[in-house]
């Protein structure tokens, strides 16, 4: 039997890791490490650091490559099925590699926190499909906790709620419906600039508690501009960027 | 100057606590322990641990009573604002006869998150006016992702948005317009028994990363009266309980 634990890393500062997760990362015989865009850069590294403070001798560190989803795919959910698909034959070729008895702890080292726009759950679950295999999760910081703590801010107004959604859907459909506090992942365009911005407040942050760590807030009609020119600047000079925000109305 | 670093500790096993988190309540001058409600159990005694596994021999630890809401105010945010401004008050009494000079770091241990339906942030401003005071956030592993560890399920649909709220909401409000999926905190009543169960899927847990910890799963209509029963007796044996849920429709 392999056990497979997903654990949660934090997002950005080795320091984000949990008591748990590093027994966990001591504890495996196997940790995984796929590499991806900006993964092959600072991430990696990061990743590595984590290995080699935490993980025991027993462990074996395995990076490998991740294939790239296929971006002319035009129907999108199917694209992500197949890209998902080959991603658990690349786990699944790693783990026959490196435990060929199929048997102990295999660790995956998860950007944030497993339950939060991160595809190894599902990848996961069609690896049991494959292999006996039992899964644990182990949480993780996620960007939005960083966001708010870097800022030094509630995320909730008093008892009101709060949606978490992507950069496509607020570009898509503009200001969601039910909250008026928005969190806006997975944002590669700045969609904050198809919003009317008249009354509305951003708190901004990429790099989160990296050493990188760049923050913007105010209003969302002056600080708007001032984020696009700082991200832009930001991406050329790392190579790759990781931002989130969160956006308040009235 | 008075550091106050207000610290995530997760939501039930000391596991959950960050190296971030441990190395500031290893450098505390000063550890406050608020006490209210179950607090004064089981969940003073896990802050007791934090301390004694954690705390430098500089740290005084002061616990103290946390003054109640008068629920007789009809004025749901009055009351609230009110209650805050008594709380700053003890805050700021037990700085003041810990640190007389009012100077060093003091942590307050905060359940889960500070960001999250949590109201430290709020009493923190109101102290920065009377004190001098630096104010620094830790971020903690929230129930939200304990839950989804617990039940190893991702929080979102792939790319789709997710809610946050409070039984309260959805008590009142019924399902909120703009997600299909919501995760419902701060629920005494099981709020979710207000909905048409139809179609609708929960995953609930009490008392995550708990040695307590229950979970269940599946559709709303058949599980909705076992978690109505099982949290009813664990409420009674434990006399408090905690707990979350995530609901999907369609």
């Amino acid at each position: 039997m392999v056990e497979l634990i997903l654990i949660g890393i934090g997002t950005g500062s080795p320091d984000h890791l949990t008591l748990q997760a590093t027994a966990e990362i001591a504890a495996a015989d196997l940790i995984l490490i796929p590499l991806k865009g900006a993964d092959k850069s600072d991430l990696a590294g990061l990743r590595r650091n984590i290995c080699a403070a935490h993980a025991g001798p027993q462990a074996r560190i395995a990076e490998f490559d991740l294939p790239r989803r296929d971006a002319r795919d035009t129907d999108y959910r199917h694209g992500v099925d197949r890209w998902h698909d080959a991603i658990a034959d690349s786990w699944e070729a790693t783990i026959r590699a490196h435990l060929p008895g199929l048997s102990g702890r295999v660790a995956l080292l998860v950007w944030g926190d497993p339950s939060l726009y991160d595809s190894s759950l599902r990848i996961a679950r069609r690896l049991s499909a494959r292999l006996p295999l039992r899964l644990r999760v182990i949480p993780g910081i996620t960007a939005i906790q960083a966001l708010c703590a870097a800022h030094a801010i509630p995320l909730n107004a008093i008892a009101a709620p709060v949606l978490i959604t992507t950069g496509r859907q607020l570009r898509d459909h503009g200001w969601p419906p039910g909250a008026d506090r928005i969190v806006v992942m997975l944002d590669g365009d700045s969609s904050f600039q198809a919003l009317d911005p008249q009354g509305v407040t951003i708190w901004w942050g990429a790099f989160l508690a990296m050493p990188e760590q760049i923050l913007r807030h105010g209003p969302l009609a002056a600080t708007g501009p001032e984020i696009v020119a700082a991200r832009a600047s930001a991406r050329a000079a790392h190579g790759w960027i990781m931002d989130i925000y969160l956006l308040e109305r009235g």
